[in-house]
């Protein structure tokens, strides 16, 4: 089913809004190598810049990081915020709108999604609270939904907390065995995904 | 509720059996910096040793990486057998008792979780594919039991195969969320889990 035009199209939309060429040279080299185990001059040579040319627009190997993990919560959560808005007030809705913005993010963006996992240890200051802070808020996002749904009878669990990291986990670790040339689409897993979190929750 | 004594105790018991020393030192460098941003002289000095004296023991940095994963994968692997053993031969408790020992071993062994599936892209030749293997192995071993299920009619997903990758993530996941000094204990949050887990297979 094609998505077209506006919000509906641009949270299901992965066809572009991929990381600009330096944040992405930088992100293959993180997944390449890890953070600490990336040279400048390997980000700067890739991109085609020298190591001066790319310190102009990134003034240290910590801000590439730091863009990159602010680039990929701040994808994350537009488009989240944007599939709640489509959603509208229905918790059914909602919750099957954001189990399915998940996995599309972490099946379309499983670099992005890595790297802002497993470097949080290589974040300093005020970027690392930050980051922490928007994972929460993705972390709450899905936690209310659930509890809003208990409210009203649509979930049956007794244990919202741990069913809400449960089911987080299980959405942001499509990105550590999904391929794109695999036998499901994202949109296919999506659908698949949500029936497995709402019998969870049941 | 203790456990005493024999095979029973082994896979829930968690009170010693870490890493050895040299081993453990290693982890705590590659938890901190990641494998590349650790020197081997950091991993000496933690562990009281000079670098040809820690050398003596493990040839490389990468001996100590694939020691690691190895020492992960093994454990992971036999508690699983151990409790599929105890489990005999009924499919609900084979599914129990493998969800307790993923749910167990992801809380108390965060780190070499945390390790053995980030720095897959640092092991080096044969190293790399049998990690990958006993990977396999270990999703296999809920695939088997989940399909088995399916066939007697105990579980009745049309996913099984979706089902159990999710299963098995939103176990590992454990290890990114859970502090041993929360509100559950490990054996509280694997009852949670096997739910959530049971229902989601409904």
């Amino acid at each position: 089913m094609a998505h077209v035009g506006g919000p509906v199209r641009a949270w299901r939309d992965y066809t572009d809004g991929a990381p600009p060429p330096m944040l992405q040279a930088a992100l293959d080299c993180f997944v390449e190598h890890g953070y600490h185990g990336t040279k400048i001059r390997t980000v700067a040579a890739r991109v085609g810049l020298s190591v001066p040319g790319l310190y102009h627009h990134y003034p240290s190997k910590h801000a590439l990081l730091v863009s990159i993990v602010q680039f990929a919560m701040r994808d994350l959560l537009d488009r989240c915020e944007s599939a709640l808005a489509e959603a509208g007030p229905a918790v059914e809705d909602r919750f099957r709108l954001l189990i399915e913005c998940l996995v599309l993010f972490h099946a379309h963006r499983s670099d992005l999604a890595f790297i802002a996992a497993s470097e949080i240890r290589s974040l300093e200051g005020e970027a690392r609270s930050e980051h922490i802070a928007a994972r929460d808020r993705q972390q709450r996002m899905v936690d209310e939904i659930i509890d809003a749904g208990v409210a009203v009878g649509a979930f049956g669990t007794e244990y919202p907390h741990e069913a809400s990291l449960a089911i987080v986990t299980m959405c942001t670790g499509v990105a550590q065995w999904y391929r794109l040339d695999g036998a499901l689409t994202p949109e296919e897993l999506a659908v698949r995904y949500d029936t497995l979190a709402r019998r969870a929750l049941a």
